[in-house]
């Protein structure tokens, strides 16, 4: 049960927006812009990036959501997404996402982590400045949402087929319209 | 020196914010419905929670600048921010606002962290639902918010007078306003 009373039935991070609409609205802008807008890193390294640190946070919900949404953008590839997963560095993905997955993997220990070194790396492979403040970004924006999710307790359905229909929807419509559709339906 | 390209003699989170303005905008609102929208915790109160999560992040920019503002709206009052960063359950606040700086300091760890009991204390000096989503999320924001202006390895001020003076306009004008200003004066 919730830390707080929740609208019942709705999973993950949807119940506590569905609570503070307030909030959830620049929650929901931010993340449309950081993981669909146009941009020179796929929608699915972005989701990528999301789902290795949602791991990284044990955050249930959270890695399993993106890791859906990930994988619809990567032709339903969920192994490619398990690989990731378990090790970035050994997985079938580029360089420069290797190199950005192993910011993203400092990021959510401590910023203070992220070295020269890690940035040289990323350089080398090809990294923008953008896609750079992006990767630090989108890993300081889940270590946020993995707490808030984690922090109030929130419930998380086991129906691997829920992510995966869930996930069809935000990377078709986006965050902040498949929540606005949420709140209509319930 | 920061690890990308960012605007000179701009300080803290300015710097990427003002590198990624489309990012910059639903973070500020973001921050300025949590800290300064209409609640049951004073504005003061609710900067004691921010300051007191990126003091145990070890951000200095953030710990510095939002304990400066939570001190000018506590009239002054710098030597109670202090107590507050050094051990808030021996600091002279209320027992409400212990039980909530408790639940942050786990949420700063992991949100697993939070339990049951955490929150039946929280109850037990009067807190809300409201109050306590509240508490979980300022925590979770800055822990993003810390591990962004750390992650870039952005440039922090030495000078306490700098903070105040910076403190001052955002508690009048607030957070999306204070960013605008200083984009238009940069």
């Amino acid at each position: 049960m919730a830390h707080i009373n929740l609208p019942d039935g709705i999973p993950g991070i949807r119940g506590p927006m569905m609570f503070r609409p307030e909030t959830a609205k620049p929650l929901n802008e931010l993340v449309d812009v950081l993981l669909r807008g146009a941009h020179t890193l796929s929608p699915g390294e972005r989701e990528l990036i999301a789902t290795y640190v949602s791991s990284e946070n044990d955050c249930r919900y959270c890695q399993t959501i993106h890791g859906a949404i990930a994988a619809y953008h990567l032709g339903g590839n969920e192994e490619l997404v398990s690989s990731v997963k378990h090790d970035p560095q050994t997985a079938a993905i580029s360089p420069k996402l290797k190199a950005l997955l192993s910011i993203a993997g400092k990021v959510q220990q401590s910023g203070k982590n992220v070295s020269t070194l890690d940035i040289e790396r990323a350089r080398e492979q090809g990294a923008s400045d953008l896609e750079i403040h992006d990767t630090v970004l989108i890993a300081a924006v889940f270590c946020m949402c993995n707490r808030y999710v984690d922090g109030l307790a929130t419930w998380a359905p086991d129906d691997p087929d829920f992510y995966r229909r869930r996930a069809a929807m935000v990377a078709q419509d986006g965050y902040v319209a498949s929540t606005l559709t949420a709140v209509a339906a319930n």
